[in-house]
């Protein structure tokens, strides 16, 4: 012990510690860096008049392996991080009624399809363009396909639109996307490993998603309104239990069905949703995402090696697939939504960040080898470009158009 | 992934998909059995009369690989759990004033040398009695020393009774144990690995975590209350923010100073104490503590693995040890707390937990090759039945004693 604390008092990096025998300590470090810079960069991006997520994922970059190299994405971070996407989806869904969602459903479908089609079109031919295989531009494309909304959520959480219409539209159009999106990777994965999926698979694995969403909505909505009586003599405490329970426990199961544990983590929600005007437990359940969200976007920043960005060559390739990227959503709204008038513009703009979706799926390709170290540098930028700047131009657009409610 | 639902959807056991491909799916699995076996038994516990916390170690006892084998404590679990006893300690903190714990402190010290010194040898005499080494005979002492504040702390918060001034001797001596107790893992895990420690080395061991403690609370109660109306400018959730990063950085840096980090969490919530009536963040920092807390409890029945019992001279030598490990301490408070009265008892009996402490010790030297398979196999029944059976006894006797305050 004595040892260790003389070489490693001097060296206060979460990383170094967490390698050497001071596990703990390093996790502590680690999650304190990740902490104080996801504090420090949101309040400043607020005062800057920018959405604190923007800060929070710029934090990342800085204080990780690429900058400054205070921490790096252990199991841990992207662990506890996982679990804050979850508890922010898990909020989202507090917030949002689900028949204000079933209003928009036309326009959600409509975007959702719009938003995968035409980015996977786009990724496909800038990937032949490059000369790349056909599995390889179809993988291109479907990096283009996958929405964070967790990234969009957070900010329309902070602007305080999100019973507004076309944030409505963007969530359903989320869920939409997520079932569509992983069938997607899974078939294209399946092309990429030289397993290719017969048309009943891809049936079922489609089936197995929309029928866990229909499963929790049928089921979970009348249910809590049997219960609510008897949840609304429970603690404020205990019900925050039940609560926390409910979330985790869908969430684990929508991986289950193939699905993202945060579309579970938002259903839930949305089912909670019905009964929470009568019972307090959502400030309870916004401290717990309070600590975690700003976790899960600075580690988004974190998984960012922006040391791969070696080449103009790749810099201004990944600058053309974040054009076509953002056209991509930004176009499946404008057509999808067109019934919303000028707030189309907000919904195709929302769906543009691609964050954690896209940096997974990246890896995904690059530890599989249907995608290349170049490649996998451009995604990454398009990944970070339209992570940082969609935000940023959804507030503008926000503040400029008059938003109109659901209900 | 087809594949895999098929192989999994029927085996919903956290540990079996962590160990798949499902990492995340196996993560959010496990936390959510955890959870929901935490809420479950700990209410049941409350409905029986006794202490949540004991139906939460139960709980972790009842999944764990010992009986369902719904979940194993791994990397992301035990993690958490950290993270648990960090918060609860700093809630516990939270609740404590620094003049309050000074008032008690000659009660304190002598609680907590005579708490050492009393396990200690009896520890080492039933080492010596069984045919042990020294080193070995002193490593079963050192295990009776540990103790673990976060159960009591826990039991005292459930009954309202934090600042009684048993309480607080609690909490003054359990800083103080952890100091010493320390200390002294390092010098005897050093006597078994063959390096000893010079009377400098343990000087410099005791002197910066001394030291720590001293600079944390002379540096950090006069600098909060210099800041007091800078911070009462902010708003609730930024208050939140840096409150929780003044908890995490002390923590992660008394583990710098050879100091667990729950002692480093405590001092902080103490130093933010001074100012929180001013400032609402606390019910915020409590919503956080009560999702970690109870996953920590869980985690320390989690880690207890039974099927160690093998023999009845196992069972047996164990009972022994833990009327050694009971005798220690409870005659630790009634000598040191004598001022106090009745409430001596109490004092002593807050004491007896060994918790995660002792696990943390008992599996140090087994690995270590300090301790074999039959000794380590008993200081986990003392540590199993302390840990359970002292919050029963200290409820019970709360509840009979005219408990006297600090101020």
């Amino acid at each position: 012990m004595f040892k260790f604390l003389l070489t490693f008092l001097p060296l206060l990096s979460g990383s170094a510690l967490a390698a050497s025998s001071g596990e703990t300590a390093g996790l502590l470090l680690g999650l304190f860096w990740v902490v104080l810079a996801a504090t420090l960069c949101g309040a400043l991006a607020s005062r800057l008049g920018m959405p604190a997520v923007v800060g929070q994922v710029l934090a990342g970059l800085l204080i990780g392996p690429g900058a400054l190299g205070l921490v790096q994405a252990d199991d841990f971070l992207l662990s506890l991080a996982e679990l804050g996407a979850v508890f922010l989806l898990f909020m989202v869904g507090l917030e949002t009624r689900f028949r204000d969602l079933l209003a928009v459903g036309k326009e959600a479908v409509l975007v959702a399809l719009l938003g995968i089609i035409l980015p996977l079109g786009l990724g496909l031919g800038f990937g032949l363009w490059q000369n790349l295989g056909t599995v390889s531009a179809l993988f291109v494309g479907t990096a283009l396909v996958a929405t964070s909304v967790g990234i969009t959520a957070k900010v329309l959480q902070e602007l305080g639109v999100m019973d507004a219409r076309f944030a409505q539209v963007i969530l359903g159009a989320a869920v939409i996307d997520d079932i569509l999106g992983l069938t997607l990777l899974a078939v294209v994965s399946g092309l990429g490993t030289g397993q290719s999926m017969g048309a009943a698979q891809v049936g079922l694995i489609l089936g197995l998603s929309l029928g866990f969403v229909a499963l929790v909505l049928t089921v979970g909505l009348p249910l809590i309104r049997r219960f609510e009586s008897r949840l609304r003599s429970l603690s404020v405490s205990r019900m925050f239990n039940v609560a926390v329970v409910t979330g985790l426990g869908v969430a684990a199961l929508s991986t289950v069905a193939g699905l993202a544990p945060i579309i579970g983590a938002f259903l839930a929600g949305m089912v909670l949703a019905e009964v929470k005007d009568e019972l307090e437990f959502e400030s309870k359940v916004q401290a717990l995402e309070a600590f975690l969200a700003p976790i899960f976007f600075v580690v988004v920043g974190l998984q960012v090696d922006l040391s791969v960005l070696t080449s103009a060559a790749v810099v201004l390739a990944g600058g053309a697939l974040t054009l076509l990227a953002v056209a991509g959503k930004v176009l499946g709204g404008l057509l999808g939504a067109r019934s919303l008038g000028q707030e189309a513009l907000l919904v195709g703009t929302g769906m543009v960040p691609r964050g954690e979706v896209g940096l997974i799926v990246a890896s995904l390709g690059l530890a599989a080898g249907i995608i290349e170290g170049p490649v996998y540098a451009q995604v990454l930028l398009m990944v970070l470009l339209t992570t940082v700047l969609a935000p940023l131009a959804l507030r503008v657009l926000v503040r400029r158009t008059a938003v109109g409610s659901v209900s």
